[in-house]
């Protein structure tokens, strides 16, 4: 089975969409890019459509690459402040000036819609639904929507950063699986790998995940990529696995369902503040 | 080997002791009590008992079980804003009328030595050290006290509650370890604590974990306990493992290093007001 993340997204634009026709003012995302390398304007360029397509407000605040961190900060006081804004992410990486711990700290707790403060990480360690990551949240949602279950499952997650891999654990360890978290030091990947029912890659290592490393029938959610010489290497080797596990396409796999999962902690965010039960 | 927690703490309190003779004023470290269950007031004892050798002032405030919430946050506020207070925690279990977690989140980020709000526990998933909470920190310390190393090893965590199994599944994690996080569904746990060169138990099932479920040598830590007519039964069978493996004894384990941490974190709260470095 092929574990298509689109799919899986489409289903939850079309819950958004017809939510967010049934408010009286719709919900804002506020994204601030402080340079304009490529990539992240790809990226938003993504949020922007879907967010457009479910009728949400959508804002860019472009600052130049020179801006200094106070005068940011003072952009996003102005927005933390704002009644009309639901949710305000800040796009990864900022340049090298300006200290990325301290901007994230700084959006209000309510609108932190990609859920990177630490009291959205700790809210999630505790099982609250206010706001979490939306990767990990989108692997989740993903494994639900082809109804894989994880509670007793024996799940390895290769790959420990802030984003994926940590967070990802915390979910599946309160949804009552079975978590082994692996990093670069890991001896005997294969072993764990053969010994878990789901396999999640968070490395960029390209095609590290072999056949041979896996069960038949296993689940392999793919999020880790490298580029080399400008193509995307992802970390299964995709051909050789997808005829023996279910696993997700790259792309189309859990990248779709991170935006769907952005979308869906800013209505969030909307309805909290407007007592929505 | 015999991980002998009073023997570590001992080195902890000695330490805290010369920095704190060294201090024009003392940390003080407040406790509310809002019932006299007697468990609870013999921990408390216990915390009293170090925080006075190690020269730091300490406070109980006792509230009657009638108390209600909104008189023992306007108690925490009072203690928030006194500069003299450097590290504030509340004994748990409360009395079933008050939110737990209100109250918990109610303590000043700055004051919580507990480190149970959700910005302390996010903290402690990004790698900082304010404030990790006291069990697995003093995990952590033992094992390092006796020169465990924890990077690269393969660790088993049975248990994943909020103050033991999560939390220090994610200290293992950032310090490099191969960390399985196992519960009540996991099928062939022995499989997984054999395959573990520490394992650390923290379920409250008596005389669990038996010799052959671990290898020769194995490190054990056991914070796990149950009372059955009185008596405490821990998770591990320590008569039967003691001379096949590294072991905490019970008592005089992690329990000893858990009062350790709290009073370190007191100091460490108390460096951070006053600017030392």
């Amino acid at each position: 089975m092929i574990l298509d993340g689109r799919e899986a997204a489409s289903a939850v634009y079309e819950t958004l969409k017809q939510q967010i026709s049934e408010l009286s003012t719709p919900p804002k995302l506020t994204v601030f890019l402080v340079w304009d390398d490529t990539s992240s304007l790809s990226y938003i360029a993504q949020k922007r459509k879907y967010a457009l397509y479910v009728w949400m407000d959508f804002e860019l605040i472009r600052l130049s690459a020179e801006t200094d961190e106070a005068s940011l900060l003072a952009h996003m006081d102005e927005k933390n402040s704002d009644t009309t804004v639901s949710g305000i992410i800040v796009q990864l990486p900022l340049p090298k000036h300006i200290d990325t711990k301290r901007v994230i700290a700084h959006i209000d707790h309510d609108k932190d819609v990609d859920g990177f403060t630490p009291a959205s990480i700790g809210n999630l360690f505790l099982g609250e639904d206010r706001y979490v990551s939306c990767t990990p949240k989108g692997i989740m949602r993903l494994l639900a929507h082809y109804d894989k279950e994880v509670e007793g499952k024996r799940v390895a997650i290769l790959g420990r950063s802030n984003i994926v891999g940590k967070p990802l654990a915390l979910l599946m360890i309160n949804a009552g699986a079975t978590v082994t978290s692996c990093n670069s030091r890991t001896q005997d990947v294969a072993e764990i790998t053969r010994w878990a029912d789901i396999v999640v890659l968070a490395m960029g290592q390209p095609k590290f995940l072999k056949p041979e490393m896996v069960r038949e029938g296993a689940t392999i959610i793919d999020v880790g990529f490298k580029k080399v010489n400008g193509t995307i290497f992802w970390d299964a080797d995709y051909d050789l696995l997808k005829s023996r596990t279910d696993i997700t396409p790259v792309p189309g796999g859990v990248g779709a369902m991170t935006v769907a999962m952005l979308l869906e902690n800013t209505l969030l965010a909307f309805k909290r503040t407007h007592q929505y039960s």
